[in-house]
């Protein structure tokens, strides 16, 4: 017995070996490939700097279908289509003009319409200001003080976090609900504090959903700056009785057609098990969308270039899809899960990379305790690159509907540091990008996709 | 025998279980008041945007001396003091000139002197240019080739080294040698590629070091932006015979008086052993070395400003030393190392942060084997920080001259991808550096001090 153990040992480390080394090589040639020969920033430079946003039913969001699947067919892929999807179409209207009154002296505030929300009235909007930190505060101060009133959010991102995301989870329901609670209670509208952890001068946007709320019964919601909420602040606290002025014009229109676009490499050994790789194509119209999510559509369609490049070809079916609409109304991630129901299409993997174009620190797993064992045992292979979590937890929100037994979804985890700084705000733009970050965040979604492609779904 | 195993186990299990806790909540105060509570950033504000550069011997630096003393002298230290150190006094002179003549058309390429550089004649030097990839290829060229001409150095750093610092040290020979072995060979002067990644517009600086070679007989070198490398490149090609003129004035002076910046809180155990950590107060002159290595420095006065604010006193001596001159002589290093003989000083370790204020990824580590085995055993109270990264390898250029046998050194290694988008060059600014990410290092160099503090050097 003690011999065959040895045997089996030897035999099995034998396997170990050379698997790795294989997957080594192929790691290498992956990351040689991304920071050497890649298309990612170049296509990123032309969705920004040409394009600009791209805001569900916009024209830059046509362009931005055409110029991705016209690149997308440069690369020699087996099928590049548009996958059609109705999106509904916001528009922002003239620049938003916000200040508080005191005595004669008017004091400015940049701030900029949620998306999705209604207008203020033509001539704009003027009523007491009231600040309060949470929905819940709100809740307790009832009707009778929030009715005519502006709503002010104000609180801020928690710094203390270390990772921002969970800063921004735990902020963001004041954007997000705001409007819709302070509605109820008979407020005339909202000004949120922008989710960014840092203090500076620019507004950021972001959906705000007024739920069930019938359309005449909407308030208007804008963010303010942070630097404008702790002046804001300041302000009311010198002046209670001081009321705020503020007007927007933007307006919802009928929704419009628009698509997710598609491009695959055709499984070799199942052709009928589909890995799934993607971002979104659509942004908000402030600044041009690079870090959201322009990084992430570049560096799905950088994975099937990389492959082409080393000669990979995939045993399983590889899907590239630039989802339309996530940021206000997930219309291009449902239908592609309609879609897929409909074909009884069978994904075994989807990984979104939709957390900017920054350094890669690691990945957030959505699977069962024997995948998630698996993929974390590749940790030793990501090392060299320098991606060391593996980590349990959401993925994506355009690969979110996507449901079956065994599929196994992750989301690539970028350093989060400066995420924030450029969410949805006017600087969210070309220059704020790095190559080689977006290349080696490219390379690491490659990476996982070989070795999933390789080792399989563990069952 | 079996009882008292499990005795012990469970003993020692107890006990690693507290230390742990207690561990662990050292470093949770520790980035709370980094992340809440921080000077680092607005120090830093002042250093860039108030004084700005601080070549050694210019006013910039003189300033940033007394600047930051009095801000030391704000934390209730136990002592603050500077150490006199004579430095180089190096000016750059005259905005530079270059541009390749074609005929009667002049290709202009922006270039700027290297630190320690001659100058050119008055009027500026004209003549052939020869492109070589490398001090070998120039060496095989020999004398009878090399004679007259001006060489231009052309290997970029390459993309394929996952950490850019490894590919910096492979290429920047040509910048710290060039000049001087180019010279050997009768050549007239020398252009290099700039040490940066990216394709862009500036020239990096950076020390030449002519060795031991007479000043007369040195020759100008000037380090010219990748762009216009690559056009210089492109345009020799065409025109072989083109000849380029290239002009500056700079000028090296007698040394002059400067000093390192000391503070320290003492050990209330072992005054005797002293911990350093430091960065260099010292820049170049073309931006304001925001993160060369102004975000260093102010990491690590935050590093006593933090165990000030959360109450810790260290048992042993803990000294901050901001060290003049590591750009262009290492004399404060040295001069501190010679003080610290003089004095029998006895230090036990040396950390120091000169890699720019990015987002902190983990620890080079200078030590015997217990010593690493103990620094790389904390990865885990490190986890939640996301430091993942113990590895052997170079700690500082300034507390390099720190000799004995029981010293440990430690650098500080923040992510490394846009470091050389700024290092010496002139958008090394203010606006560079993020407030979380520098402040998220200064929590990771305070842990590690404490960790040391508490649990001592491995012998």
């Amino acid at each position: 017995m003690k011999k065959s153990i040895v045997l089996a040992a030897l035999l099995f480390g034998g396997i170990t070996v050379f698997a790795q080394t294989k997957d080594e090589q192929a790691l290498k040639d992956i990351y040689k490939s991304s920071l050497t020969n890649a298309k990612c920033y170049p296509w990123l430079e032309h969705l920004s700097n040409t394009i600009g946003s791209r805001l569900s039913g916009s024209t830059g969001a046509d362009k931005a279908v055409l110029y991705t699947k016209a690149q997308l067919e440069t690369l020699g892929l087996d099928k590049v289509y548009l996958q059609e999807v109705m999106v509904p179409k916001w528009v922002r209207g003239e620049k938003e003009i916000a200040y508080l009154q005191v005595g004669k002296q008017k004091i400015t505030f940049p701030i900029c319409a949620l998306g999705g929300s209604v207008a203020t009235p033509k001539k704009g909007l003027q009523a007491p200001i009231l600040e309060v930190n949470s929905l819940e505060e709100l809740t307790a101060l009832g009707e009778a003080k929030v009715k005519g009133k502006i709503i002010f959010f104000n609180r801020p991102m928690n710094p203390e976090f270390i990772e921002t995301f969970k800063a921004y989870g735990s902020c963001v329901d004041q954007r997000s609900s705001g409007a819709r609670e302070a509605g109820k209670l008979g407020a005339l509208a909202v000004i949120v504090r922008s989710m960014n952890l840092r203090l500076d001068d620019l507004p950021h946007t972001g959906a705000t959903n007024y739920g069930d709320i019938a359309k005449e019964q909407r308030i208007p919601a804008a963010a303010i700056s942070t630097n404008g909420a702790e002046l804001l602040s300041k302000s009311l606290k010198q002046n209670p009785s001081a009321s705020l002025y503020f007007k927007q014009s933007c307006e919802t229109f009928d929704d419009v057609l628009s698509y997710n676009v598609v491009g695959e490499i055709t499984g070799s050994e199942h052709p009928e098990r589909i890995m799934v790789v993607g971002g979104h194509l659509d942004s908000w119209d402030l600044g041009d969308g690079s870090h959201d999510d322009g990084a992430g559509c570049v560096q799905s369609m950088e994975v099937l270039n990389i492959f082409k490049n080393i000669g990979y070809k995939p045993k399983n079916t590889l899907r590239v899809v630039l989802f339309m609409n996530e940021e206000n109304g997930v219309r291009g991630g449902k239908e592609y899960e309609t879609q897929s129901n409909k074909n009884n299409e069978n994904h075994i993997f989807a990984l979104e990379s939709d957390s900017g174009g920054f350094s890669p620190r690691g990945f957030s797993i959505e699977a069962d305790e024997a995948n998630f064992n698996k993929i974390s045992s590749w940790s030793t292979l990501f090392e060299p690159y320098l991606i060391h979590k593996f980590v349990k937890g959401h993925s994506g929100v355009d690969i979110g509907p996507l449901q079956s037994n065994h599929i196994v979804k992750v989301g690539l985890q970028p350093d989060s540091q400066r995420y924030f700084d450029y969410h949805h705000a006017a600087n969210d733009t070309f220059d704020a990008v790095n190559k080689r970050e977006l290349e080696l965040g490219a390379a690491a979604m490659a990476s996982l996709l070989y070795l999933m492609d390789q080792n399989g779904i563990a069952k």
